[in-house]
């Protein structure tokens, strides 16, 4: 049985107010919600499932619903047999200076937010820096797209002019339709990657920072890339 | 001024069915419409818009409507100035022997595949041959994904086990979790990479017709990569 208040609550969580009034998020699915009950950082609050799902840590309370009683938990357009609130993952506190890094100026989408964070999980990259007017990493869209890389990956948020001001010492890319070629660049092993709004780019004062621009090519005629599959394609070249 | 049955129309072409029948799709916001305008293989059969848009053009009849009437009309959350109703785009006749091309099996997700068809048209690929039981590309979460590129990717439907055997002379690629190494690959003219269902992957009838199996080599913890992503990641190194 689902009270109008668990309703009410699993619904405020929503918004980004809630979530971080609360520090919980709320991820759906078996796949999802399986990942994420494994990793040693996350900690479960709340648990909504189909009696037929299969996929509970022994430890932890159940409330057991039916499939309309889910619905109406659910952001999904097709719920999918279970619904976790967990509290938002705890890491260590972030060391820029080592590795490669992402640095999202102003990705506003949350599927494309939580897609780059999955890309940036598969390059074993683990620190994402976004400016406060991109999406929120906790977003329930943003979740479903991470595909549970949100408990290995730190999103820190903030104002990318000035932690970029403050590393000027690292080689810091930048996505671009006119730098330099992506197959001339060769492997990057420590610094930041800056990707850009998915319309406007990277803003001027943030791109003015950036020591080194760089394009993928094009060969055929769409006038851009989406932003997500942009990241994965430049990785996929500087990472290795 | 909106009437009721032309509501009724737009908002049947959000259904596969009427728009089979009707040989036509919709597109929304001034930057997709924009580009569309100008596609030589398009024909323009209605176009709405707000007062203040101002990409109509010189001889196309453009039906004035206010925000709250675009609304009605919209399939978007937030409504984007002007919608159009567009006929399908005509094409020449397919040649797959002469080229590159993506073969999709069981892309299910319109935004994915609709980004597909964007990252084909950046590469250069006009030709993909889709699953039946994919993704429509004129669905409207599809067409806002291509951003434009519909109009010069043609995406054939039909079986891809069928497809496949009568094309078994070309180099037929596969995205796969164990396959050889994307960077050892090099650069491909001609054949095709077949892209799997976003869960699935490439079904085994399908599979056992690839020659060449590919990977992007993982560094991190992710355990997928998605399917969109992948695809660009791929193209941008045995493209150029």
């Amino acid at each position: 049985m689902v009270t109008k208040s668990q309703v009410k609550y699993i619904q405020s969580l929503g918004h980004k107010k809630f979530r971080d009034e609360e520090g919980v998020f709320v991820a759906e699915g078996p796949k999802i919600v399986g990942e994420l009950l494994q990793a040693p950082n996350l900690r479960l609050r709340q648990l909504y499932a189909l009696k037929d799902w299969d996929g509970a840590p022994r430890q932890s309370q159940v409330i057991e619903v039916g499939p309309p009683e889910l619905e109406r938990l659910s952001g999904l357009s097709t719920p999918n047999q279970v619904l976790a609130v967990f509290e938002k993952p705890s890491f260590p506190p972030p060391d820029w200076d080592t590795g490669l890094h992402l640095v999202l100026d102003g990705i506003q989408d949350p599927g494309n937010l939580g897609t780059i964070v999955r890309i940036a999980d598969w390059f074993g990259i683990g620190q994402v820096f976004a400016s406060t007017d991109s999406a929120d990493v906790f977003n329930p869209k943003a979740i479903q797209s991470t595909m549970g890389s949100v408990s290995r990956v730190n999103v820190v948020y903030g104002d990318p002019e000035a932690f970029l001001a403050g590393h000027s010492d690292l080689p810091l890319y930048a996505a671009v339709l006119e730098g330099r070629r992506l197959g001339e660049v060769g492997r990057v092993a420590r610094g930041a990657l800056i990707i850009g709004n998915e319309s406007k780019g990277i803003r001027p004062g943030v791109m003015r920072l950036a020591s080194q621009p760089i394009t993928i090519p094009r060969v055929g005629k769409a006038e851009s890339l989406n932003a997500a599959v942009a990241t994965g394609i430049i990785l996929s070249h500087i990472v290795g």
